[in-house]
Order: C-alpha cells, then sequence, then structure tokens
C-alpha cells in the first residue's frame, strides 16, 4: 500500500514503497506474455493522459498499460486544446476532474506542476515527467530492469551519462538509486554537470573512462537537438569522441555490465550503434519494463480507491 | 422517447423531450459515483466524435459518456485529415457512415451543417456545436444543473451575459429556457447583441447591474479572444469594468443565486476569480453534469436502433 | 491459413490465400449489421495503428476493425511523435514492438518499409499502404466488392483509369486482379503511365473510351492536387475533358458495369458527380466492405499466434 494517492516523485517514496512498486510489476510483466494480456483489474475506472508536452513512447507505454489493466482511457494532448484559448493549467484540469477521472496521468514542461495539481485538485496524479524535474516511473523502470539482471541495486556502480543538467531522468534515477544502497556515478562535460549532484551522493566526473570503471550498468542520456549546437556542446562529433559509449569504452565496465537508455537514442552522438544493438544492450527491456511498472503503479493508486480514501 | 434519430438543436425538441432527456440524465449520473463507472447499455455499438472545430471540453465529455456506456467511440478530428484533401463534407461524413457507426456526434465551424447532413445521411447525428447556431447538449446541461439547484426552471430569471452575438449556447439555452416558462434576460454590449432577441422572448439590456438584479441564476458567456482586441469591445480592461461579474455586482441578485459559465473562462475578463471560484459557482458541476446529459442524449437516440426505425 | 505472419502485400500472396481473406471477410461483414457489432475474437490482443503518413479512412477504417474485434488498440501518428528527435524508424518499431502488440499496422511514405521492418522485427506487419508500392487491403477490399456484384473475378474486364505512375492502389489491383484472371486495362496521360504495365499483364492505353469500352469495372484514382498544377496535367478541366468519367463516356461499358474509388475523390476532375453518386457507382460499399476486409486480415494473421508459430 502506498502512503500517498499520488505518484509525484521518487524523492517522496520509501524504500519500501519502490519494493512493493517493483514486485507488483513482476507480476504484472507475466501478463504480457499471456495470449490474452488482459486483467479485469481497472474495468470501469477512467484514466485521463493529460500530455502538456508531446511524447509518443510515455504516452504510449501508460496507454497500453492502462488498456491491460481494462481501464477506460483517454488521451489528450493540450497544445492543441483550451489552454491555447487562454484558459489555466489549474481550470483545465479542474475541468477533466469534474468528469470523474480515477487517475490523471499528467506531463507538464514545469518543473512542480503535478505537484501543485495534487494539492489543489481531488484527482489521483500520475507525473509523466514535469520539466526538468522528476520522471518516476522511468527510475522505476530502470530499477525494474537493473534487478531482473543483477538480483540487487545495494552496492551496485551505476553510471549516468549524457546531459545531466536538464535530465530528469536523472533526477528521478539519483533518487531512487541512492535510497536503495547504489553507488551512482554522474558523467557530463562541464556544461551540462549540475552543480549539485555531489549533495545527492552521486560521485561527479568529465571523464566516461573513469565512470564506466568497473560500472555494473552504464546508463546513457539522450543528448537534446537543441542542445547540440550552442555553446552547451561545440559539435556532436566532438560529443561523441568524448562521451559517447563505445565499445572499446564499454571494456572498462564490469564483464557483466547492461547498458540502458530511456530513449529517444541518438546513435552515433550518445552511443555507438554497436553498443546499443550489442549483447550488453538491455535498451528494449526497459521498454517493455516500463508497462509492467506502470501497470504496477495505476493498480497500486487505484486500490486507495477500494479503501474509500 | 425522442421524436427524431438526431439531436440537432433544442429549437426541434417539446419540453416533453427536453423533460425525458433530463429525467434520463438524471440516472445516468448516479452511474458517475460508483467506483464501477460503466454500464453495458451501448456495447458493441459504434460513435464517431466527427470534430471540424478543436475542442478539448465537449469532445471529451462526450468520449467519457461514451466509453462510460461501453460504445466504441472514434474520434476523427478533420482539421488534420481528407478535407484537405479537397473531399466533401458529405463524401466525408458518407465515407464514416459507410463503417456503420450508431451515431455520428459532430462540430462544425458552419451553421446548419448537422442538419444538412442529417437529411442527407442514414446517420443518427448529434450536434455538439455548429457555427454560431446551436450546441444543445449545453443548454440540456444548463437545465440539468439549475434544476439540480432550484427544482423547478418555470418563473426563475436567468440572466446570460457576455458576448450574445456569436454564441451558440445562447441561443440553445434561449430555445430551452423560453420553452421552460423562464424568464431569460440577455446583457452584451451594444457590438455584441444580437437584434432579435425580443422576438425570443428575451429582455435585452446593455446593463449587467439590471441583467443581474434579483436573478435566480447568472450565466456568464466566454468573450473570444479575437473579439478582445477589434471593434467589438475597447480593451479587455474596459470589458471586465463594465461587464465582468464581480463579488459587489453579483450582491443585486437572489440570495442563493448561481454562477454559470460554459467554459473555458477567461478571468478577469467576464468573470472575477472570486466569483469563479466561489460559494455560488456551479462552474464545475456544469461539466459533470455534461457527461450524464450526453450519456442520456446517447442512450436515448441509440434506442431508437432496438425500435427497429 | 496464411503462410506469413505478415501482409505486407498482393505479390507475396497465392490465389488460395486470397480466396481464404475474401471467404473469412465475408462472414465478418455480417457482424457490422447485427445491433452488437462486436466479436470478442482478438479481446486482450494489441493492435498498434502506426501511421507516418496523415489518413483518415484507412487509419479509421483499421480501427473500426480492431474494436469490432474487441482488440485493444492504439493509435500512433509518428509526423507529431519521436522520429522528428532524431529516432530511426527501425527504433521507432523496435521501442513499439517492445510493448508486446500483436499486430502493427502500419503505413509509410517509403515504398518497401513495411518488409524493411518485417525482416527486422518480431512483429506481426500489415502494410496499410508504402510509398507508391502497395495498399494490399485496398485491393482486396476492390476484390470483395466486385465479388459481391460479379460473382466471380475470372474474365472480367476491369479498367483503372488515373495517376497509375503514382498509385499503390494500382499496384496493389495488377497483382490481385491478375492472379485472379482479371482482363486489367490502364488508362492514364502520358505523363502518369508507368511504363512497365504490360510486363504485369495490363493493357495500357491514353483513350478512356478505349478503357471503359465493354467494361465490368470501371476503377477511378484519384489525381493528387500537388500533380495537378505541374507538368504532368495541364489543367484540371482539362483532365476532366479528357480522363473524367462522365455519365457519356459510362454508356461504352457493359450496361451491369459498376463504379469503383478508393476514395477520397476529387468531383469534377477525374469522376463527375452524376457518376459519383449513381446508380453504378459501388464507392460507398468498398468503404463498408473494408471494414470487413480488415477484420478479416488481423483476424487471419493473429490466428498465428495461436497456432505457437
Amino acid at each position: 500500500m502506498l502512503r500517498s494517492r499520488h505518484l509525484l516523485g521518487i524523492a517522496d517514496l520509501e524504500p519500501a514503497e519502490i519494493r512493493e512498486i517493483l514486485e507488483t510489476a513482476e507480476a504484472m510483466k507475466e501478463i504480457a506474455a499471456r495470449p490474452i494480456k488482459k486483467v479485469p483489474t481497472l474495468r470501469g475506472r477512467t484514466v485521463v493522459n493529460l500530455f502538456f508536452e508531446p511524447s509518443t513512447r510515455t504516452r504510449t507505454s501508460f496507454e497500453v498499460a492502462e488498456k491491460r489493466l481494462s481501464a477506460d482511457t483517454l488521451s489528450v494532448a493540450v497544445a492543441t486544446s483550451s489552454v491555447t484559448k487562454g484558459e489555466t493549467l489549474l481550470d483545465t484540469v479542474r475541468n477533466l476532474e469534474a468528469m470523474a477521472p480515477d487517475i490523471i496521468v499528467m506531463r507538464h514542461g514545469s518543473s512542480g506542476a503535478p505537484h501543485l495539481l495534487a494539492r489543489l485538485c481531488r484527482s489521483r496524479i500520475v507525473n509523466a515527467g514535469d520539466g526538468m524535474h522528476e520522471h518516476p516511473t522511468q527510475a522505476l523502470l530502470d530499477a525494474f530492469t537493473i534487478l531482473e539482471h543483477k538480483q540487487r541495486l545495494d552496492g551496485l556502480k551505476v553510471a549516468i551519462v549524457g546531459d545531466l543538467l536538464h535530465s530528469r531522468v536523472l533526477r528521478s534515477n539519483v533518487h531512487l538509486l541512492g535510497k536503495m544502497g547504489v553507488d551512482v556515478w554522474g558523467c557530463a562535460p562541464p556544461t551540462l554537470m549540475p552543480r549539485d549532484l555531489p549533495r545527492f551522493g552521486v560521485t561527479a566526473t568529465t571523464s566516461i573512462d573513469e565512470a564506466v570503471q568497473g560500472a555494473d550498468v552504464v546508463m546513457m542520456l539522450r543528448i537534446q537537438h537543441e542542445r547540440m549546437h550552442g555553446h552547451y556542446i561545440p559539435s556532436t562529433r566532438e560529443y561523441f569522441e568524448l562521451f559517447g559509449l563505445t565499445p572499446g569504452r564499454l571494456r572498462r565496465a564490469k564483464s557483466d555490465v547492461i547498458i540502458m537508455h530511456p530513449g529517444p537514442m541518438n546513435r552515433g552522438v550518445e552511443i555507438d550503434s554497436d553498443v546499443a544493438d550489442g549483447p550488453y544492450s538491455v535498451i528494449l527491456e526497459q521498454v517493455a519494463n516500463g508497462v509492467a511498472v506502470r501497470m504496477a503503479v495505476l493498480y497500486l493508486l487505484a486500490g486507495h480507491d477500494a479503501e474509500g480514501d
């Protein structure tokens, strides 16, 4: 049982709650392997996917998760909606929640938007990414994937490499992995390195070789196109030379290292295709696990209803 | 039982039909309060939502209504569709109805478009807003909301304030409230006042104080952004001063007045936030009731099938 | 039982497979005539509609087919998606298939894209149109419609008139009709005539009168707007005069001729409205049959699962 009615960020979760979500996801994963990939758990429940930023992967993953739980789903892309008519964010969400959804899954470009709404609305809210703040289901699916391969988190060395400064995936992973006893390393060019990493127990380095050295897990983060030709990095070619994950660099990692990427990948920018498609890559497993983890989150949050909270 | 297979406008309905829809909506509203918000009424029926104008609220409300009735739904936004390939409106609709939908819910920018199609097509058509003509489910949900609070329509004073000239919400409400014995007042600046209001039994005034005086219901209409800086109104600030609903002005109304707005609101333009969020506001109840009323309409129209019409 | 797990094109099908799809479609068509237009055949199966080109008709037809089979459906329009973030086509599709869909229905602007993916992915793939190459379900629904009216294909004269050069509908029809013993005629202006028609057993002509002469079926193809004012045709008026199907020209055909068009039509360009809406037109029947044929294809491909291939 989760303490909160919402999943806003990993920062708010206790290790026991993280473990409960991951264990529930294991049961959910089994459903996707059946010929009939559907359970009646959320039948008659309404889940609204409210995306203020475009997203194919995350929205699709949530939609699949919702449908496999038999929920009625509704996807609202708000770039093309009433927000353009001058309505406030709060009015948009209150309007939706007047239709009695059970859960609102939301992505928003502003950090903290889901937290604001959780305070002001009655709906259960799942944060599907808010600005540069958190993306909790991504960190949960990452942890689930690591556990499948390593059977533990405690004591592992996980190197996270890429644009750390703008990454909500980094932030959620740092919270989760830190709570679970992981030795987290962050590697980025100085222009894309957050200053406060050490405060979260993360070892910061600008050397990918140092980050990968002896790592159990290497997690590559995407370089946004808009950062590529600005003052953040001089060129994609130079970035690849200094920070791209290549088969050569990978030899410094543990022999059973796994390679992760939240996607979408820039092949030849942050990751070599031979690594992305190679034997250590678990990138597509992450996607598959994303559905299971999101099913688990929706199931556990909806459980609050049944208890009449 | 409705006489028509379509819901094109309030103008065509008899008071007994309006009452039947509102009574059916009462039963439907109860479904949204259940943990399993779903009835099998329209299972195996196909409802197409055909929107030639963007709309989040109305489309979402219909989709939720359809899913709670277990219909298979299909939403087609036609700005991005074959109409841009030069196909006629009639061909687009005939093409859709060849796929054997039970009901087509349509919004179109041209007044009378649903009426044209109802004559030329076999499908049941629900008008979800046509140009500046009618928006019948909005007027029905408004009446439902008033009835919940006042237990009657006959003899009430309802003041409708805002851009009356371009409002299909006004037109549908004038028809409905007039048929039900309501004393309807319309208030707008001279540039946004239709000339023919008195012909429909509406008392026209340019003084909001006069309109609100002794009112049981004040319904504020949205000022479209495109009217704000043209020759219709000098400025949003001046509009708010002359026509905005403020707590001060509200004191002229009955002590149990209710405040309505079809949304989306322009806070600080036609309505003060203190009024929109205040104790008299039933704006979010309108949204909730919209789902119930649309479920009722879909249920009653689909009933025609069962009777083999 | 189809030999392949995919439906990539008509070129790959044997006549017996075509017959099996058309016979299955007959059973499926009966479902659309029921009050409850739904069978549980694909319950718990996930079908992803992945459209890299906008399409209302084809996507809608597939969605209706999927819902009538009780599949969980997911529609992804990729113009607005991660492809714009620089992800490769293969990564996009692999990412989707990691979510364990049973079937991916895809449309893509590049000829051969579905064939490439069928080789590289695990998913069953249905080609919903690839570049100027094939559109197999269109040819199947065309054949189904002809059979309903003529009870045979063998020995019929079918004239296909219009922009043959850029038409995947032509290519799929030429394959299908050729395999089934039809006498196929292709008619186009010289600028829109493919050179290799005779190689496929098609009689090429630039005279619509000759093509229509004694025809059992006349199939009109759409002239794309982008061809209209270029060097392909001098003007839409001249095109209509030389190649438009008019009631006068139709008199050369058999007395029980049927007129087909894959839509969307350009009335007054390739077809006269009197013909499009006249007694010989089966254009809307084609649309209705499209749903049945797509249900049949999805059913037969999903059957591979049950057999554990």
